[in-house]
């Protein structure tokens, strides 16, 4: 059994607001004194993380001088050194001023979204300053209650163009950076525009630098409205566009939890981990979560070691579940091949294959009585899981 | 006020397995003797119907011999003749059959794969001889409740295949034909794959043919996982990807009730009509529902007859909120632009117009106090629905 | 057609908190500067609201000494008589403090459940001296995310110690008062105990003074859960425990929005409406909502109007469908009775009864036959409710 | 670690219609031909279950004469004795003929009221004829998909009316039975009268025998709801009304699935199980579930063998936990009591003990700052649910 140990090469992050939550909601205010960023890092490193994400104002706050900026970045940097501690992804605060309160890149005002636009490259600019090569994109506001407010046509030109503007902004500063959009179904918002990480990949294919912009699927977004996290991964990796994921959890249904890794539903997180491990993901594990609003400081760090650690156990039970062998013969008998059938279905239509097709022996009562013991394989992965086998 | 009655040219159309449906649920078996395909096509049409939409099955019954079939056919094109009622849309049945009962073309078995695409090239022949030029796609069994029985990278790759391979099929028997792929969240699986509108268009973008495939949204689908379905539809429109539209309706977070058009959510319904028509989507509208099971044969063409009618009553009530002087007074407000930002904004991203955007005179404290009047607009929009003003 | 203003016979109120919300949410500050309580109950009165209700925190801030309570106290009754406004309901703040963090009545901690208790007490005083004949708890911390933390047979057993005491305390004093107690599934808590209207029901059963004790369900409490709120009040008002209501807007299966009321589901809150007014319900009619961060002071007041109007319009929607003769001679052809059956029903269980049951001629299939036109019925309540007809 | 091989001291047991199930649903029909009633009470009895539970109609067939129904009781008693088998539930089939479309007790029409109230009768005397001491009711039609339809204060006071009859009868019969309510929030209705374990609880409160009624709670339907259903059962067991159980699994927030027992949501589960032990709860365990339409009749057994495996498993997990130093420590942390705070809580109401209450010493701030280390713990729990301590 593993010691569960955190390493470099796991490329385990946590963004500064995460650890830095103060514990309030909207029915009562901040419980605990966050430590400073500098702080942060050098307990992230301690601990095993790899890396450490920011928003521009987690570090440098809003309407500060260039100055002021500057002596901020520095001193964080220094800390960066210290504890080697990386910064692989960055991303704007649109969401926190009243000026973002009715959307940012979507904001009926173009004025708003000019200075969205705006913040968005000094942002990119610290971002990039700081090394990180992933940019994030999560439109928190940029939604509606009242949908006669804003047509939600328009709304995706808008939130199209800024994309566009960026894109070619971070090219033409070699800053080698990608894009990877973050989905959210609500919260803040009634509803947010592009909900789930398969809207995002719809819209990307649309923009004018698709190659450079991908996703960053969060557990809890997706799973607020109840669908499959596991199967939004999939599609995202299958189509080369996971670019960054945001780990933590949530409960389906409510409002946004971000819960530690591994707090619910241990399956879903189960599969969702070995995918990522199946297929050999090597970009950033980042956990967007924060501590329980009952936890001080020292349970702060619990939850921080707990998230890298139920990672690590359950690459270990995927590890446990490809090697068992009673597992695998079942998912070799679920796989039986056909050799003809696979030969057509591989070969892409012509008018020869067509014919093949037609002409392939199948009887659908003889295939409907196949076996599919998948209550079985179910409960021997429940039992691998709980570790009785 | 309009008479609300429906024309060809609003081009209504229905299924025959809605109109048909016997009442049947997983609590009780049917309570209706449902008439057959030829009277609903009659009956279809005194009511005005546009058109009538079909799986291979509601027609024909699966196994059907061709000589069966080509009786069959013949007679429902007379009826069609008859009736003057067109069939715009055709569809496979993939999920009734126990073959299908682990997928259809993302089954684990090659050979019921296989037989599915085999299926379906005969049902594409089946709507291309009755005329349909658009082709639906609902996966219904493409899904799991045990992820351990099927890698969800795979499955995605085994549904472009077959969908790769029908487009082709297509193109050489030159239908003109479009298919229109119908995402659901869950339902009869535990997780469908590609659940949601946007997982469909992010799905698209890497299918061999793209420019002939798009989606049939459905309300009653990204409805059960709580999204916004105008939000959804205006996504599909503007990417100019809004092949088909299922119209119906759902209560969130419950099993697929398939109400009639206009029975949930009003206020929904009212944005989903007002962007088709304010975007003269011209498409069908389809009424994707079937009556309660507590109606009887009398009922479910009051069923029928309310699914158009509350269309028209919203259409006509979208037209009103157009030319409300003091809606639209409120949303010339709420969109008063500014030539500088708007010139930034839309000329795109060069070296020049970074150094504009940069020099814009941009307040964020003054922008957050522009009046946002949106309760009044939404009280407004409350208002006019229910005929008060 | 009605001029839908509001009377002080209407019986509407507004929480200080409500049209005092400054707009702040998880992901953003405050927006609006908030006026003081006393010039909230000069505007409220001003716009026709019967009454305000407060928690002891939104008038004394939590730690204000004794002479400043009194000195705040004295300029609010003064406000009150001035504006002829009343304060019919009163309720504690159990949740912003972060002594609360854990829960108040229910925390492991017995020092900070007596801490709750004394602050009940006194909050209770200031209800009375304000006048409040309703107090309501809503237990918004009494819940868990760590289900390990806390034993919920305990936790029940400390929730009726605390209304127990709390009961005897009131009836001490002769302050005349009602309890009722206001469920939410969850939201600030993972899950709170006592989620919904029906588990408030069967938790007062087993209190030491019952019938003292009554709900407060709350639109967007029983909603965040999809549950049908209509039938949730009905149950309370069948067992006589109706004892206040919070109206307002929610979207199912997502976080706590506080809706305008009439914003969100139309029909729902037109049975709602019709059930209050047709069995006569004559408590306070609350808005517990808040505009939306978007607005700025003056849309807050059009929120405020907005709630009051929309039930008003849809009061008369109710009068509208109790008069309209078809839909009336459609709900008397479902009701029809049958005198046999009913005499038999009515006498409950007797020897003789029940021999008269078995002897009733009832034949099944028959029965099923009865035509039960609820797609008729409920197209009519669409036409009815959008003003057509 | 344990053989998990039932007893029949566990009381598992098994509904006839569960493992019978043929795998239907509304998108396709059975997959499986059951086995007859005999032989599935024989495999039970194999696979170590305790009893076998049943509708009317799963052992005798609607509208079976009297003759018949008395051939197929005997030989299923015959069974019953062979297999050593018992029947501790029974219930009534009042959802899947016609005639029960609208509802049952709470129809409109008097003569389905009283057809059911009948059917009931004589399925209580089967229920008594075959040893059930424990009577289920689950109004499953007992709802509406159009409000317009029904009153649902009428609908409760029907039900009520129907539930005081058959108590009487259970108790002129001396059949020694107790009543087991059972709520759904939907499906097959559009919402379920009574939705919630609470509102059973608040419902019996007002029937005229509430000594002998309690509840049956669900797995699947409050988790449809996305409600906490081990908080549920905590309050039906706290009161005394915890008279069955339903185990099974289910994704909240979509149709009723019906999963095997632990197939969802582990830690949910877990203290469920925990909660049923710790408890001492000695009533049947209920697997009301079925085999997935996948499983052929091999995977049926695999799943009623996993049901039972599950639970036992996660009852040494209960007992590992109830074990284990460092997280009884952490508890005996959290639980830390307070000699005088406790004192006064327990004594109740008193002026000598509100005099006690205002003068402890309680400090908020000092006790907002108490160490809850609940990430910790929950951490804990994750890892002993996983096996790795």
């Amino acid at each position: 059994m593993g010691n569960f140990v955190p390493q470099k090469s796991d490329k385990f992050t946590f963004g500064l607001w995460t650890v830095g939550n103060p514990g309030a909601d909207p029915f009562g205010g901040p419980v605990r004194t966050p430590v400073t960023p500098v702080e942060r890092v050098h307990k992230l490193g301690e601990l095993g993380a790899w890396g450490v994400n920011l928003h521009d104002n987690d570090l440098v706050p809003f309407g500060a001088s260039a100055q002021q900026r500057d002596k901020i970045v520095s001193e964080f940097k220094q800390a960066l050194t210290d504890s080697g501690v990386v910064v692989p992804m960055a991303t704007t605060n649109l969401f926190s001023h009243p000026v973002f309160k009715d959307g940012a890149f979507t904001s009926n005002d173009p004025k708003v979204r000019a200075f969205a636009l705006r913040k968005t490259v000094e942002s990119i600019d610290l971002g990039a300053e700081l090394g990180a090569k992933i940019y994030v994109f999560w439109g928190g506001r940029e939604g509606t209650e009242v949908d006669a407010s804003k047509d939600a046509v328009t709304a995706l030109k808008r939130f199209r163009e800024a994309l566009d503007f960026l894109s070619e902004y971070a090219i033409s500063q070699n800053y080698g950076m990608k894009f990877a959009l973050e989905p959210k179904p609500n919260e803040p918002r009634g509803d947010i525009y592009l909900p789930t990480v398969g809207a995002m990949l719809g819209f990307i294919s649309t923009l004018a630098h698709p190659e450079m912009v991908g996703v960053n699927p969060e557990y809890a977004h997706d799973t607020i409205a109840g669908l499959n996290f596991y199967h939004a991964v999939a599609q995202a990796l299958e189509m080369g566009k996971l670019f960054h994921i945001d780990l933590n959890g949530q409960k389906p249904g409510r409002f946004d939890q971000d819960l530690r890794f591994g707090q619910e539903d241990y399956k879903s997180n189960f599969f969702l981990v070995k995918l990522l491990e199946d297929y050999k993901y090597d970009g950033p594990k980042h956990f967007d979560a924060h501590a329980l609003r009952t936890s001080d400081p020292a349970d702060v760090w619990e939850f921080a070691k707990g998230c890298m650690r139920s990672y690590l156990i359950l690459k270990e039970k995927a590890q446990q579940f490809n090697a068992d062998p009673e597992i695998q013969a079942l998912l070799q008998e679920i796989n039986a091949g056909d050799a003809a059938s696979d030969a057509v279905l591989s070969a892409g239509f012509s008018t020869e294959n067509l014919a093949a097709l037609k002409s392939l022996d199948l009887d659908p009562e003889a295939l409907a009585l196949k076996p599919l013991p998948y209550e079985k394989l179910d409960q021997l992965t429940f039992e691998l899981l709980l570790g009785v086998r």
